[in-house]
């Protein structure tokens, strides 16, 4: 019996989960992400971490496929520009990962798309062959799962839909350089931006104005008590969201909307918030998406990982 | 030698192409769509039409794919829900034309995926692997090649950009019952009255007042002379488009955008115009999507269905 090891590395730590071919989860481990030491030491570490899990698990490398999420996009070729919060750029980390481990196939791809695939398999979008997943965190980011498969595409920047710019009214410039982000707005970040802005203007009562450190999940969970102002900065917010599901479902015209990351712990609230605004917009299509909630939480990029390294040894 | 026909249904007439493996066009045909005498019927016709082509060729029908692009969804499935404006309803167009021609393969898809997949065969998009077609004409359509092959989507729907709601501030309903949808405005119908709007409200002097019956042709032409309100014009309706196009290829990020439709006869102007707006937006794109002019006209359904048809037989 084969066995795959999914690798999500993020700024912080890189996780590491250890599946059957049918999707359960052996084990799992993590080490930090030692990005100050360079991109060659933390390679070589992954690489021990592999090694020292096939052991803890009898397996001979051999037996192993390696999927590896890194932070940044992949293009179709496996090559990464560009990990700015890691500082690495120009390398081929799939390429570079299976050197390391006697040339066992790994495969790469963004984390963002790996979460996406990880749901398809054994999460929130277990049944559907073709969907857009949204993470909803600090920022917005997005993957596109087509025919079963990440689509990557051309300069790996496929499902990247926290830049698409959705509000020419934004007055602050996003981390890209743009100005308006999807990111800016629908995001934990654009949550309490835009709550302190409706609170500024707002003359009614709320109980978002006692909070002196406020929260998205302050907004949220006021705005499922009912709150006023934290109703509308949901509704605000999650507008310019739904408008853009609404746009990308003429694109790609997915079975499936999942929606994951942090604020996704807000549940169906959220996801019916969103799907109502998605609703209003697209008018040929008789039968909608279905929306559903994300359910593998901060594990959905290593069972992504490790879907995509089944897919490799599976020919 | 496997030989395969390409035939693409409109509202007016059916043309067929014959293609050898490599891509050369053989020869061609057209007959009226005789819609009105019901769907029965014109499949009768456009079966009898490949057999008198391929009697014409000296083919055997065995020796033949065949590729059908009909004006309509049609689902990952294969299934057509309604070709409206032929009164078309709830079939299976591929599997309908095959039973009729000896049960050879007939692969079916929406006209504009087909005309797509044909300008990345032997098209302005040859070389391509992904692109995101756009044909400019009555109306705005699109269509989706990723990967070689086109996407349909789980409702027939992938790449029906033309319906994605761009423009809030348009007051008139768009046919699909949206508002401001891109199909309103980036098209001939929206150039020409978009022109009209600039014109009443323009003190300065314009060709274009003169001009009794306004085509978009007209206002192309103009913009290209220099009149301020074409020019004004087209760069507004165009935006739209730039911009959207701009958000698409967040998505699916191809490698190429390829522009065709009637509009698309203005040129190197027209797509300089839509290039100019999309390179705005898309700030993590280091390298941009490359633009084409479309090459193929109105062959381009011919040549893409016969290209699915060689796919088809291609395992």
């Amino acid at each position: 019996m084969r066995h795959c090891i999914g690798v999500d590395m993020g700024g912080t730590t890189i996780k590491f989960g250890i599946f059957s071919e049918e999707g359960k989860l052996l084990g799992k481990s993590e080490i930090p992400t030692r990005w100050q030491q360079g991109k060659d030491t933390v390679l070589q570490e992954i690489a021990a971490e592999v090694r020292r899990l096939a052991i803890q698990f009898s397996l001979s490398l051999p037996q192993c496929g390696i999927g590896f999420g890194i932070p940044g996009p992949v293009n179709e070729k496996g090559y990464a520009g560009a990990l700015v919060n890691l500082n690495m750029y120009d390398f081929f980390p799939g390429c570079e990962l299976s050197a390391l481990l006697d040339g066992i196939p790994v495969a790469a791809a963004n984390d963002a798309n790996i979460a996406a695939l990880g749901e398809m398999w054994q999460g929130g979008g277990k049944g559907y062959q073709s969907l857009l997943f949204v993470a909803l965190g600090t920022g917005v980011g997005g993957g596109v799962v087509l025919d079963g498969k990440i689509l990557p595409g051309a300069r790996g920047l496929a499902g990247e839909i926290g830049h698409i710019w959705v509000n020419p009214e934004e007055p602050e410039l996003c981390s890209c350089g743009g100005r308006g982000c999807l990111n800016q707005i629908a995001s934990a970040t654009g949550i309490v931006l835009n709550a302190k802005r409706f609170l500024e203007k707002s003359s009614e009562p709320s109980s978002l104005s006692k909070i002196a450190e406020l929260t998205a999940k302050d907004v949220l969970d006021a705005a499922k008590a009912g709150d006023a102002v934290a109703v509308q900065t949901v509704d605000y917010c999650m507008g310019f969201l739904g408008k853009m599901i609404a746009d990308v479902s003429y694109v790609i015209d997915p079975q499936a909307v999942v929606i994951g990351g942090g604020l996704s712990k807000a549940g169906q609230y959220l996801l019916d918030v969103i799907f109502d605004h998605y609703r209003r917009y697209p008018k040929l299509q008789k039968e909608l998406c279905d929306f559903r909630l994300a359910h593998l939480g901060g594990d959905a990029g290593i069972y992504g990982a490790a879907k995509m390294a089944l897919d490799l040894m599976t020919p």
